[in-house]
């Protein structure tokens, strides 16, 4: 059947559409995730990833309960809402966002400085705003489908940490202990999305819109690394935005 | 008076805070504007540039229809009106945005193909759309102080239109007709923001507040040119971002 945007793909083809997606856009190609995960970044470029994607991981669960409000299902509703305990953990010291302060604590973070996110890149905040507003703003469809980068991440995962294990003395699977947790999490959350968006996109439009969405977060993530690159790697680091010895315990102490 | 945020600047103090903001952050520093005003960026640069600068120009009637919504005064309404006049035009052919499209047809660009936006930075359209979620979901007082950017903009465009002509054989007084209207518009709009913000925030938290709102739009315009030269100079364009040769009419006539 034709109809605007073209004839509605199988469900395969479709999957296949997403993941060819994936081949071409996800963050796993940029310049900045060779550099980290193959031992070339300083501990400055190290500690500015780790600073800059702290902002990303802490609004992760703002994004869900957005995403949350949008549902009318109570069976969607208590699936989704597994993302968010996830993230906030269910008891004080629990979750993603916890282990991911483990990390800038290893990396020689004040928590008050990481948490107040005033040094991060005004290009990182733009991006990770931007995908928050998607979610608001888009259908759920939509909304739902721009989580699908879950689908790729259970490899770069295992390739970064091996690959920072190798490389960096100052981490270790302890201070690692965010991705430990996050494939198997992220296969039941792309699960339930993919077996979504094949259920409801139901017609070639809607299909084409998934397409785009996932497109989109596949811009948030990679923007997020431009920003890092052009900020410290390249070393342009625009006014405001953290500068190596700012925000640490020692800042702190003295 | 002492209170939340500090000391009430005096009106003298306040402004000359908002002209240092200026004099540390505005986008003229930037080093793409550097090399755009030295002759030092090829066609393919300066295409890229108004390319993407084209979608600012484009929400900037949006993000002023966005601060209208929220005037409760007749006057400030009446004001205000005069930015979209400049920028959508009295009459079919008239305005900002048609004068821009003049600047993008002249560096060989098919107008569909700006107006599509299709080719844009994500780091551009996250910056911009930043900028119009601000206007909308701050206060009307921090919405206003956003604009004051305008108070430095005289400057950077007399050192522009300077340059390009002086560097440029492609580019001519016509082509850069935007910039022969906006200095006066810029001054008038500036005299009444920089009035309103004095005369509005009545405690140092509010002044507190016009500065972050202006350091904000600082940090659009400047992630905008990051974004640039990342792409463009430096060669890393992102996945699906305009790339040289794309989005002519010569390209639309094949």
């Amino acid at each position: 059947m034709t109809e605007a945007g073209g004839v509605l793909l199988s469900g395969e083809d479709f999957e296949a559409r997403l993941r060819q997606i994936g081949a071409e856009r996800y963050h796993n190609l940029h310049r900045f995730h060779h550099r980290l995960h193959s031992g070339q970044c300083s501990f400055t470029e190290v500690q500015a990833w780790a600073l800059n994607r702290y902002y990303y991981q802490a609004m992760i669960p703002i994004k869900d309960a957005t995403v949350l409000t949008r549902m009318s299902e109570v069976e969607d509703r208590r699936e989704w809402r597994k993302r968010i305990e996830d993230h906030d953990g269910l008891q004080p010291g629990d979750g993603g966002i916890e282990r991911w302060l483990k990390l800038t604590d290893s990396l020689g973070f004040s928590r008050p400085y990481v948490i107040s996110t005033q040094g991060i890149l005004p290009g990182t905040r733009f991006a990770v705003e931007a995908y928050v507003e998607f979610c608001r703003s888009r259908s759920l469809l939509e909304a739902i489908a721009s989580s699908l980068t879950e689908l790729f991440s259970p490899t770069i995962i295992s390739e970064r940490v091996a690959g920072m294990l190798a490389h960096y003395d100052f981490v270790s699977r302890e201070t690692l202990a965010y991705f430990s947790q996050r494939p198997v999490q992220a296969k039941r959350d792309s699960d339930f999305a993919l077996n979504y968006v094949k259920t409801h996109a139901k017609t070639r439009a809607e299909q084409n819109l998934v397409l785009a969405a996932l497109e989109f977060k596949c811009s948030v993530l990679w923007t997020q690394l431009d920003a890092l690159w052009g900020a410290y790697v390249d070393g342009a680091v625009p006014p405001g935005a953290w500068v190596a010895g700012q925000g640490s315990d020692k800042e702190q102490a003295a």
